[in-house]
């Protein structure tokens, strides 16, 4: 086990053919969630991935924990006997309408989860990288707390630890998000995050916009030096999306690394499902990086397996990392046959 | 408005197919809750109704509202901004694997429904009959209350009130749930009731059975006039149901009224989704007394709507009186054209 | 072209999953009607078969004759600039609820065919039979005016000539029917009908039931001998249906032939679709007959064809001689692998 | 009721995924008409509304009736025991491959509406608002002269009146469009239209295009202005859409009041199902106007509103006022989450 | 790892609501293979299982290693640059249309496998039960020899080692099966097989019917005896299925052990796939023998388990263990809620 | 019969809703294959055409026959009773996500034809054009040989022959593509191809690209000049296709013949499918020739064809040739109504 990951993971429910939840007759079903989706794409990518989770021992959490198997991901598993499966709908959007989540996952078996209920030191046995996001401090105040346990036990047993920002109005405020998570960065290397939530949560960033049709990269190198600096950060990366529309976006990414800059080229992507491209971009800079490639590499493949990702329905990121090869080396659009 | 139901109703999602939930990729959504369905199948059977409930502020709570419009049925929703909606997950099954339901109702807004926040004298102003279940008190502690509200409030208003036991299992015991409703049952003019529940929640009836393959109706006709005479009951309904397998039942039913038994024929029903006919033979019980017809003529009607309702997808029963009065004549079951 | 049939087909719409019309957010679609049916169970079980119509020039009028072509038949049609295609809407039942279709077909390019306007000549060259049902003359005047016309044109072009009475309440009136129908009779040579047709449009019959759960067949033979004589047919076939269920028939049938009956045996059908099963049966007949097999031989390939066609979805009859013939060696219902 | 529209509703039949009507297996099933439209948007934007109709007593017209009543409709509906629920069948395109209707419609319920049939006193009671669209009189002489009656209804009962031009080459003529339609001008306070309509029925209007790749929409404002002042019409509004592609529009429109121009913003929309907003649009400027906006607001508001009807399948513009507030303010296009 | 099983799974295709294959717009895809089956329903038993076999590496081969994964099964693959993945299409029938399987299958990676490319030490390392049937043989002449070295190498690890008859027709004659594999059962311990296998391969049996409409178990105790004597196997198991109608079937089965017989009880069984049950029915004998049951409680829960794989679509028996013992117990077919 | 057209087609299967292969639960089925989709796209443009292949005698091979058959096309198969179809798999991408295509064709029967087993003299009978694609001599060395069987005698026969190149780097290598074809030229009057084919197949053309993003078509004129003089060709056509995206391409071609080069106007086209368009712009060119059209309106017809054919799920170009005159004539993008 080369990966381990902590948070999460929901059966995710959206109407078909860009339908408002409202006029719903049917819901496709899929699962995701921040940190799977991180262990799937890894795992897919060739890395071999644990997730770590608390799950209700009905059908739906044993779904979750079938799909996770189903692309190579160890589960770990505390099951549960009372508590529900986290939901969540997702409405799929058209310029004007953005897309839009709805969650149902308050009082699920992950948010409450207790302090001292996993074993650490077994779960991270043989393994190099431990990664998790704002969205599992964000469940529960007891989550909040086995995250801080986890990420002590990952830094303790010598593990290159990732935090996704992630920040998600939906679950907490921005003032709150801050106090939690502050004090965790301390066990934190990699700091992976959007042009958005940096603002939001360290007040370190560029104005939030209503309109990001156009991005110019460069302020957000400062923004990366910054973080890097202050918090004493290995690295920090910050995915750049454009979205002049909801369908059509461009989709970049930096990192600082040692004070400088390294930038993947941007990639126009036709949007069949964005959800999961920022842990896409986890899993391809993590995957790089145990494969001892330098950023530049890193952040080249993490953004084309990201873009990529844009493409496939469901929040897992169903590629492999030749198909990434192929367009790091610029494949043609044509049909292959 | 001539009848008024108080309850909640869910999102339901069913897999296609005959799927288990585990497997499922895609869901099929409807909206359903007993009192709903009673609401439902009285207004398709040609009487105003008026359903009250809680709902969410969200996109889950205007589909259950409007799906309830769509039937006709007058909505009296008060609105949270909070709470979740219920849902629950009905796996349809085939011999020798019943069907099963997932509650996932926990923390809904129906459920955190306060006593004093419906003003019943404006719910039930023109109206001439109320209708709950047992489901509603078995929501919560302070939806228990809010249900002898009503029923006060409806006695005091002068409506006939009618009472579906409606035990289950996955909410409560049969211990509370004779404890919260004995003292219920005073204000109850009429109790409709199945085979298997009186037994649990009062104590009278017969011994439970795995096996109902085949039913004699006669021990159940001393359980309802028991149940008649001792909480002085004006009539006692009991749903009768042989099930030798999934697909294709028996169904019938009788009324003990002032000391006698009413009985109904039985009927052969294939079928496609027996969610929901016991709510449309409560509804049918309702509409054929609202209309004045007498017991005999009332067990009749009710049998055949809910046969009916065995053949339509989703909780609701959609057919119309001259539908039943066809099949109460005999109706054929070649093709009509 | 050995086979000519000449009448309407429709887009048929059926609710997926047993639902009912009202409730439907999609439908199916398939192409039918009786002679139609009749041209491609015939060109299925091996006789080339032409079916003559006319169609609006428009894409409901291609859907209807590329269907035709698919099944291999020849499809002779009068385009027309402005009619509408016609169309039926079919609710797939379950017992106690009966299947039914309702018609939207007023005003279709068929209804508005016009005497003189087909080339029967042509039409029927080479030919060696003509089949036409009950509900071509029933879809107006001039559509009843051209029936009589290709009849006696079939018969002076020396055709072997059905007719299949398929009476269609929704269509017409049974004294309507008759006054149009007798005098059609003495153009056939053979008469295809159901139990409870010929009682309705000749008053020769047994008295019609709500319920035919079971029934003798021993009555019918007097009824098929009556016709046989008093209309001077070379023979009478009666197809015999007993549906005590709506997904589990019986199905057998009988032909009298030369003062003698011809006897199919009995089949349990699961039903899928039992649209069209009377139009298997005429094709079997006719398919059989223009193979030079006797009348015994006749009845028991049109029942088993006409078997296996319910438990098909769509009006289309699709199988193979050698399908029928397996059956009536007394194939297997375990799985063929 | 604060609004009453007036005209048809049909059941409306797409293929799904791009498909060809002619190779079509399936439809989804819908419900739309324009002055329903208008009717449920309203509804949805927190207007109460009302739509009058006839409709055939089946399944067809209750579905029709459902559906309006789901979005909170009040439905008056004269129910026909004998005629046909209005179909149409739409075919969702691709460049260069435009989007196309076909109608079939001839012979429902609502063309045969009779003058006098409609107690136009009892529908108008409380409301102050009118709408109907020049699809109602084109439907049949019977249904004009109903139009004609409700206008001086309308007008005589002191209710705003707007009327959506709504040209349709499908139905009738230019010349006929305008004979029945001038007279009827002047009961009209506010015409609605597109930039095409003006020109086939009044004369007055640019040369219509086959492209409409780019769109000044200063000429426009000439073609309003002059229809305002020839008719004098309270206001003139008129809605802007350029169509480089199928999937891409951009979408504005303007507003002649008071001999100015008052100019809604533009935007670009990714078109999921652009029927129904035009309908969108009127809906949208009735309810700003009846919450008391002036004509800036409410041409920004019914623009906003419109543009996210290009987002959703089906006729109906299922929005709430506050989503369309958002976008006024500049919602982002990021997953709302 | 307890168990090992040895064989091709391929990718199913079936035509959704009993359609015919030749009708088909779209396929349902499953993931099957008799002894990929039995490792699905043991892993879902709770029994730890591995499957050998050898893949394609494309998307297919990758598809259907992962279903297998998302059942828990441990995939040991061989994979394979050049060659296909093994395919079937099942046709689901109705009475009188028997279910059909159209085998593609040919030229598949499983069927390429070569003698020696397998190391079977490693792959039963730690192993207790070997199971493979009689499709793998039939796969091809290298197939056969690998089998054969399967089971050498199980015997000699000490496994406990069973075989299915699992006659298939449509892949080689009765006379090569028995040639290949007569030879093979010196290495069985338990032989499991059908009401017709035995016959067909070695001869000994009842002779086969078209009709399984009623069937006497009491024949075949003698076959199985017969078997078990003639082979020396320590134990043979006999399903026994009554078929008189495909959507109804009684379902049972008796082993023979020691000289004595042990019977199952029968189970009415309402058929939503019956493709795997026979699968289904080894699993759960081996999983009750792996947890030291006797051979009467081990028929039961074979029994019980498979009568349930009738009920789930696909070919995978998608049961815990628990869901056995409750039918065993005498589930109830009520709703479960 | 005026065209003639000899090739593979398979079933097709492609996951919806642009997911993965080895996502899919479900297949849309559909037939295709080169020649057969020229045959089908002529035939609904108004030419009658012939369909020459090798099929197996199973559903498969029965569908693609039906499904020529449903478009109009005389299917002349040689029927195999033991070969298997040719299947292929699509996968519909997304920018950065191409296309892509898994055949699974081989051992078809179509690979397996012999030469003489075609009696093309009476194929050819009638006929006055013959068309075959480089897919054919792809499948396997006897096809090949059958192609130049077929060239040969449709020259003698005085027919028109076409060649579209078609290469598939996955049927074959680009040398074995030249050694096979070079010698076939000299029966060839028309060649059609890409942009790419002609270097990879004869060394003449411009260097390959991985990004077609824009397309100077002039550097093609030279192409096209060179193949025409080289190999004595009438006609060489070459489509231009610029894919910046995967959604939105832009479409053109040109023609050179008698040294000069005929240009088509260039086509924005939004794409639903575009495998197929290369086959209906061969269609196109063909009808145009057979009525007699000049090059400059052959090329400007087979673009607009083509360019609609983008539009339409599956392989086959379903238009009218009114259709593609309308969009020659400039039709509106607006909704057609």
């Amino acid at each position: 086990m080369d990966l381990v990951t902590f948070g999460e993971a929901m059966v995710r429910l959206t109407p078909p053919a860009f339908q408002r939840l409202e006029q719903a007759h049917s819901f496709d079903a899929y699962v995701g969630g921040g940190e799977l989706n991180v262990a799937v794409a890894a795992s897919r990518l060739g890395v071999a991935s644990r997730w770590v989770s608390r799950l209700p021992d009905n059908a739906l959490g044993h779904m979750i924990a079938n799909r996770a198997r189903e692309q190579g991901v160890d589960v770990r598993a505390e099951w549960s006997a009372d508590d529900r499966a986290g939901l969540y709908f997702a409405e799929l959007g058209a310029a004007p309408r953005a897309s839009s989540v709805l969650y149902d996952r308050a009082g699920s078996a992950m948010s409450r989860i207790t302090p001292g209920s996993i074993d650490w030191a077994s779960v991270f046995d043989g393994a190099r990288w431990f990664h998790v996001s704002g969205i599992t401090p964000a469940l529960s105040d007891s989550a909040a707390k086995v995250t801080a346990e986890a990420l002590v036990a990952a830094k303790s047993a010598g593990l290159t630890v990732s935090y996704d920002l992630n920040y998600r109005s939906k679950l907490w405020s921005g003032e709150k998000a801050r106090a939690v998570q502050e004090p965790l960065m301390e066990h934190v290397d990699i700091l992976m995050t959007t042009e958005e939530d940096t603002r939001v949560v360290f007040g370190i960033g560029i104005e939030a916009r209503d309109n990001y049709e156009h991005l110019d990269s460069e302020p957000y190198d400062q923004v990366a030096l910054s973080l890097e600096q202050q918090f004493g950060f290995r690295a920090v990366a910050i995915t750049l999306r454009e979205n002049p529309l909801v369908w059509l976006n461009s989709w970049s990414a930096i990192v600082a690394a040692g004070g400088r800059i390294h930038r993947a080229p941007r990639y126009e992507v036709e949007v069949v499902d964005r959800i999961g491209a920022g842990d896409a971009f986890c899993a391809g800079l993590i995957v790089s990086r145990l494969e001892n490639h330098d950023w530049d590499e890193a952040v080249r493949f993490a953004t084309a397996a990201s873009a990529l990702k844009h493409t496939i329905p469901g929040d897992f990121c169903l590629v492999t990392s030749s198909e990434v090869e192929n367009l790091l080396r610029g494949a043609s659009l044509r049909v292959s046959r």
